[in-house]
């Protein structure tokens, strides 16, 4: 069993990675080898088998050829550009998430061997005028580029399934948080920055209101949900390979008075008030009122409480128990 | 006032075009020229303004280029692989239902002209375990390659107007009876033989059971439905440009007794009942329980009963009156 992680240098990619390699083994078989691949060569990650990493560019069907091959068992496709991004640059979007995706699975039909191939979606595929709550039967209407790329790659996942070229299933993710790292051009990214920076003593800005409402998943239960994604028997998905992925709804107050529970009432005071115009109206055009039925009967999960969110951040990323 | 038909040799575009050069006029403004593309260079139409005829290739950017310029003010894309045929042959569909479309609207968006498009969708969009009836937030699960390639183009679609590169407008057209003409590579090619060929003397095969019920529009009625489309203002489509196209759901029986109605008993018996399990397929997975209301509201009207479909086969093309 051979798994190449394709955006293997990313937050998610690189957790994946280690996950994987810590458990050994995946769909009921010993994993032999892991790749990750990212547009640049992605950091190694500690695992009990061989772990390659390797340079590609998705936008150009040549780099794909190079290192996607058939010895892959399970293909995981989380290289995206971020939706902030895939706003302002109205092509460079194009190029990875459209036509990088269809490049990535074109590629595997040629090759003909059929792998499991897990796509990571997005709730910003949801949007418009399309009536709350949002259930497993609702009409994908993205606002954004980016949430449009996404809905294309969920096409494409669903007929290269239908059609035997592969075993697909796509998962929409919810707003990862508490992600680790450095702020990013995702319209989301406040949505960690403002636990992540007061955590580490560092001011950070929130651009809405305390009132605006969400849909989260810890970093932690993203990767669990991932592995389990790829577990799933092809005929227990039917016939949609696309879902959401478990979160929870909380406003900006919530995920900020789950941060003085666990961490105590001090790095809530590093938070400055700014509003932000642009990305208020971006993520004002997101949706939080989800029941991801489907996947949840499954067996995806979503973390307990935005507290969850948080120790996990700090026992992950922080070290602390 | 401009007008370009993509796909203006097929059924449909040659109707459209003489329906347009008949009316004269388009949004308010009187129409200077009809340009009609197609893969083959159409046959002109009767207009009491100048018809020019083109060779297009929409796979191909540059030709492309060498047909769309900025002169156009309303853009029809009706040009497709048809259901059968991009089944049959995934590569050819992928082509021109998902790079034709593509390079269509991308060459639009470069000239910076805005114009209204107006694309043909189709019902194929719909299918799976999606409970009925079909609304307007009705999820898209499409169960052919033909069906996720309309679906990309309306997310396209959407995503362009929404960025203001043009102005959009998609219908999900159903499946066009008593249509003129040859049998073609349609899977739905027997909704209209069943009809035309029996009017015609000639014998015919029913693939289907007589209770196979689906959802129906005359051509006639779809160039009304084209027309009103491209003169809907941009603020009353909303969030989403994509909607159906109204018709009316018909057995096949219900069909054929509106023919013995209007034509009398004779022509029925010319129809061979021959079941063939690959169009069955595919029918089968099609849907026909369907609620346009958005359309509907929007001043889009279906046929009133199939009997006016064959009526008006036999006055438009036979004659008839």
């Amino acid at each position: 069993m051979k798994v190449l992680i394709i955006g293997g240098g990313g937050v998610i990619g690189q957790k994946l990675g280690a996950a994987l390699g810590k458990k050994g083994h995946l769909r009921g078989r010993e994993i032999s080898q892991i790749a990750l691949a990212d547009i640049v060569d992605p950091k190694p990650v500690p695992a009990g088998c061989p772990v390659t990493t390797h340079a590609i560019d998705i936008a150009h069907r040549a780099s794909v050829d190079q290192v996607v091959s058939a010895d892959y068992d399970v293909i995981y496709l989380l290289a995206a550009i971020v939706s902030g991004q895939a706003e302002a640059e109205f092509e460079t979007g194009m190029n990875i998430n459209f036509f990088g995706t269809y490049n990535v699975l074109e590629r595997v039909r040629t090759l003909g061997n059929k792998p499991v191939v897990v796509f990571s979606s997005s709730i910003a595929v949801y949007g418009g005028e399309v009536p709350d709550p949002i259930i497993d039967h609702t009409f994908l209407n993205p606002q954004t580029s980016y949430g449009m790329q996404k809905a294309v790659g969920e096409l494409l996942i669903n007929d290269y399934s239908r059609k035997g070229f592969l075993d697909g299933r796509a998962f929409r993710l919810p707003t990862i948080s508490v992600r680790p790292g450095k702020a990013n051009a995702a319209a989301s990214s406040f949505m960690s920055s403002i636990i992540r920076e007061p955590l580490n003593g560092v001011e950070a800005v929130c651009p809405v209101t305390e009132d605006f409402p969400h849909y989260y998943l810890s970093p932690r239960k993203c990767v669990e949900n991932l592995i389990k994604g790829a577990e799933i028997e092809a005929q227990d998905l039917g016939m949609n390979r696309a879902m959401m992925m478990p979160g929870r709804m909380w406003t900006i107050r919530q995920v900020i008075d789950a941060m003085d529970v666990v961490a105590g009432p001090d790095p809530a005071k590093l938070i400055r008030w700014e509003s932000d115009a642009v990305i208020q109206k971006i993520v004002n055009g997101w949706r939080y009122d989800m029941r991801p039925e489907k996947s949840l009967k499954l067996g995806l999960t979503a973390d307990d409480s935005f507290e969850d969110n948080v120790r996990y951040y700090m026992q992950d990323e922080l070290g602390k128990s």
